[in-house]
C-alpha cells in the first residue's frame, strides 16, 4: 500500500543529512559541554556552532540563543518566565485565543499565580487584529504573546504591526514562532519581538530540542534551576546531539528555503482548490493568501475527524483532525472555535501539513481516496440524513 | 596519546547497543506518538515498552513514570510540582544542604514563592542523619526530598530510614536517585519513597531525556503546561529516540548490574587504597563503605582542582573538581563544604568516577601521572611552601 506522510505540522522526519551530523554525538563525542576537558570541549564546540546556525536562521545573536528540551519548553519558559521577571512592574498578560495550549495553559497557570489574562480574539480567518492588541493594555501589562503562525489553522499572524504597538507601550513581546521558523522567513529584527520561540522537529530536526531566543537586556526567569547552563538562565545537561541535528536543521532550512516554499506552495494549491472540488460542504479554514506554505486545512460537515483519520490511515494517509497534542483529547479545537466555526463543523476538522519529502503524486492519491470515505462516513451520518431530507423537503 | 575517561558522574557514553535501539526512531520511526495513525502508534509502541523496561529497572508500574527531558527537570518538577500540589496543607519544605542545584536551587525558588525552607546537615562523610530530618519536621511540612546518593562525594543517604520518618509524619518524601538509578538497586516500594527522579545519561543512555516516577495517588503540579502528554502531567512531544534509549539502558541495567558493580567496585577501590600511599596530603572524601561503587573522591591539599583537571587532561585523563555543573563556576563545591571542609581544601578536590568501560590500566595509568602533577603543582603553591617551611621550623 502507498503511504503518504501529510501530518508534518504533528512532527517532521528528521533529514539523513541532519542525522549523520547527529550520530558522532551519539557515540565518541559523548561529553558533557561543562567539563573542562578534551570530551567535553569536542561536546561544548558542536554545542556552540549549533548555536550560530540556529543565531543565522533568525537574524539573531548567538548568545542570545537559550537551547530547551522543546517547543513547549520554551512556550512554557517565555510566558512563565518573562512574566515572573517582571511581576514587580505589573501582572497582567495579553495572548491570542489560537495560541497553542503551552501559550494558553501556562498564561492560565499565571493567572493562578494572581496575574490578570486577557485573551485577544481572531476574526474567521484566524487573523489577530492589532487593534485589538492595543485596545487589551493596561498600565500594568508586562507581556503580550501572539503566535506567529497557527499550525492548525495556517494563519500568519500581523507580528510587525502588533511589535510597533507592544514597543510604543514599552511591553515585552514574545512570539511563538514554533510553526514557521526554518519554514518561512523569520527575522527577529525585522518582527521586531523581544522573544521567539522554535523546535527543531518542526523543520526536519530532531525531537527533544527547542529553542528561546530572548532580546539581550529583555530580563526573564529561569524554568529549570540548578547548574549554570545557558548563561544560568537553562539548567541541566545540554542534549547536545539534538542540539547538533537542530543547528544543522537550521543551516539546511537558511540556504534551501525558497525552494522548499515553492514546492509545498504548489502542493498546498492544489489540495486547497481540488478537494472543494471533489467533496460537496467542504469549508477551507485559515486566511486564504496568509499561511504556511504546507498548510491545507479544511472542515468536512456532517462528519467527525476521528472516523476520516482512521479510514484515511487504512489507506496509508496519515493526517490530523485539530492539533497533534488535542487529537487524543477528542475535543472540537479551540483554535477553531475561535475563528466562529460551530462545534459540529470543528469535529470535522482535516489537517494536511505537507513536508518537503511530499509529491504531486501524494496529492492525487489524497484526491482519489478521500471522496469515498466521506461518502461512506455521510451514509452512515444522522446529521447528514437530516440535512439531506431537509434540502429535499425545501425543494 | 593514552586516553582515560573518568568522569562518568558528569555523563556516560552511550553503550553502542543502546544508540542502535534508538536510530530507527531518528529514522523511519518518526511520528509523534500523540497521532492517531501509524506513524504515531509506532512512536508510542516504542515508548511505552520504554517505559515498562524504566518500571522494572526501578520496581514501579508503568503508569506511574513520567518522562522528562533530563534529571534537572525531573528534580524541578518534583520539587516545584509537590510542593505547589500541596500548599493548601503548608508551606514548609525540607531538603539536605548537599542536593543537586537542581533541588536546591528548586527549593531556593520556593522560598521566592512564599514557601519556608529547611536544610538538614550532613555528618563529615555526607550521611544525613534521620533523626535530624525528624526534627525539621514542622506541622505545614509538605514535602522533603533527599537524595539517595550524592554523585560528588559518593556517599549512599538512609532513604528507608528517612522514609519510615516521613510516612508516620504523612508528609510526601521525593528522593534524587539520579546518581543511583542504574548503577546500584533501586527500588521505590524497598526504598518507601513517594517520587524519585532519574536520568538517561547516567547509566550509558542518551542525554536529553529522564523520568520522574511518582507513586500513584500523589498529587503533582505539571512544571511544562500544554497538551496532554503523560497523562496530562508533562506537556511537549516526546523525545521518542531518547526514550527509547532510555529503556533500553534501564534493560541492560537490570540484567548487568551485579557484574557492573563487581568491576566498578575493584576499580574505585584500588584507586581510594593507592592514590593517598603515592601522594601525601591526600584525603578521601565520602563515606568509606557507604558510596556509589564507581565513586573515588579525593581532595589533594595545597592545590586548586581545575590546574589539576588541566594537567590531567594534557595527560588524556578527563576528571572533575567539583560537580559537572559547578566547574565553570570555580566555586567550592558546597557539599565539600557542608561535610565541614575547609575551603582551601575544598578547592583542591578531585572526583574520578569510574564507568563499566574502565580497566585497571586506566587506574594504573592515573597513579603513574598525577603524582608528578601535583609535585609540580606544589612547587609552584605558596601554601605550600608555607607548610613546608612551618613543618621544618617545626622540627
Amino acid at each position: 500500500m502507498k503511504k503518504v506522510y501529510l501530518d508534518n505540522a504533528a512532527t517532521t522526519p528528521i533529514l539523513p543529512q541532519i542525522r549523520e551530523t547527529m550520530l558522532p554525538y551519539l557515540g565518541e563525542a559523548f561529553g558533557n559541554p561543562s567539563c573542562i576537558h578534551d570530551w567535553g570541549d569536542t561536546a561544548r564546540e558542536g554545542m556552540e556552532a549549533a548555536r550560530a546556525q540556529v543565531a543565522q536562521l533568525i537574524g539573531a545573536n548567538a548568545e542570545e540563543i537559550i537551547f530547551t528540551g522543546s517547543g513547549t519548553e520554551s512556550n512554557n519558559f517565555a510566558v512563565k518566565g518573562l512574566a515572573l521577571a517582571q511581576q514587580n512592574k505589573g501582572k497582567h498578560v495579553v495572548v491570542s485565543a489560537i495560541e497553542h495550549f503551552s501559550v494558553l495553559h501556562s498564561a492560565r497557570t499565571l493567572e493562578k499565580w494572581g496575574f490578570e489574562l486577557s485573551l485577544v480574539p481572531v476574526d474567521k480567518y484566524g487573523v489577530v487584529d492589532p487593534e485589538d492588541v492595543r485596545k487589551s493594555l493596561k498600565k500594568d501589562t508586562v507581556l503580550v504573546s501572539i503566535m506567529h503562525a497557527n499550525g492548525e489553522a495556517g494563519t500568519i499572524e500581523p507580528i510587525q504591526e502588533i511589535a510597533r504597538i507592544t514597543k510604543e507601550s514599552n511591553v515585552v513581546f514574545h512570539t511563538d514562532a514554533i510553526a514557521t521558523t526554518g519554514t518561512i522567513p523569520v527575522d527577529v529584527k525585522e518582527l521586531g519581538v523581544d522573544a521567539l520561540s522554535l523546535a527543531g522537529n518542526q523543520f526536519y530536526g530532531p525531537k527533544g530540542v527547542g529553542a528561546l531566543w530572548v532580546r539581550k537586556g529583555v530580563r526573564i526567569m529561569p524554568l529549570l534551576d540548578g547548574g549554570v547552563q545557558e548563561g544560568g538562565r537553562r539548567a541541566g545537561t545540554e542534549n547536545v546531539p539534538a542540539i547538533v541535528g537542530l543547528g544543522k536543521a537550521a543551516e539546511l532550512a537558511t540556504t534551501d528555503m525558497t525552494a522548499r516554499i515553492e514546492h509545498l506552495t504548489q502542493l498546498r494549491d492544489r489540495l486547497l482548490t481540488e478537494l472543494p472540488a471533489r467533496i460537496d460542504h467542504v469549508v477551507v479554514t485559515g486566511h486564504p493568501q496568509n499561511r504556511l506554505p504546507g498548510n491545507a486545512s479544511f472542515c468536512v460537515e456532517f462528519i467527525e475527524g476521528e472516523a476520516m483519520l482512521l479510514l484515511l490511515n487504512s489507506q496509508g494517509v496519515a493526517v490530523t483532525s485539530g492539533s497533534a497534542c488535542t487529537s487524543k483529547a477528542l475535543k472540537a479545537s479551540h483554535v477553531l472555535i475561535a475563528m466562529g466555526l460551530s462545534h459540529a463543523l470543528a469535529q470535522g476538522s482535516l489537517l494536511f501539513s505537507f513536508g518537503i519529502d511530499n509529491t504531486p503524486e501524494d496529492v492525487d492519491y489524497v484526491l482519489e481516496v478521500l471522496p469515498p470515505i466521506v461518502d461512506r462516513l455521510r451514509q452512515m451520518s444522522p446529521l447528514y440524513a437530516k440535512f439531506t431530507k431537509a434540502s429535499k423537503g425545501g425543494n
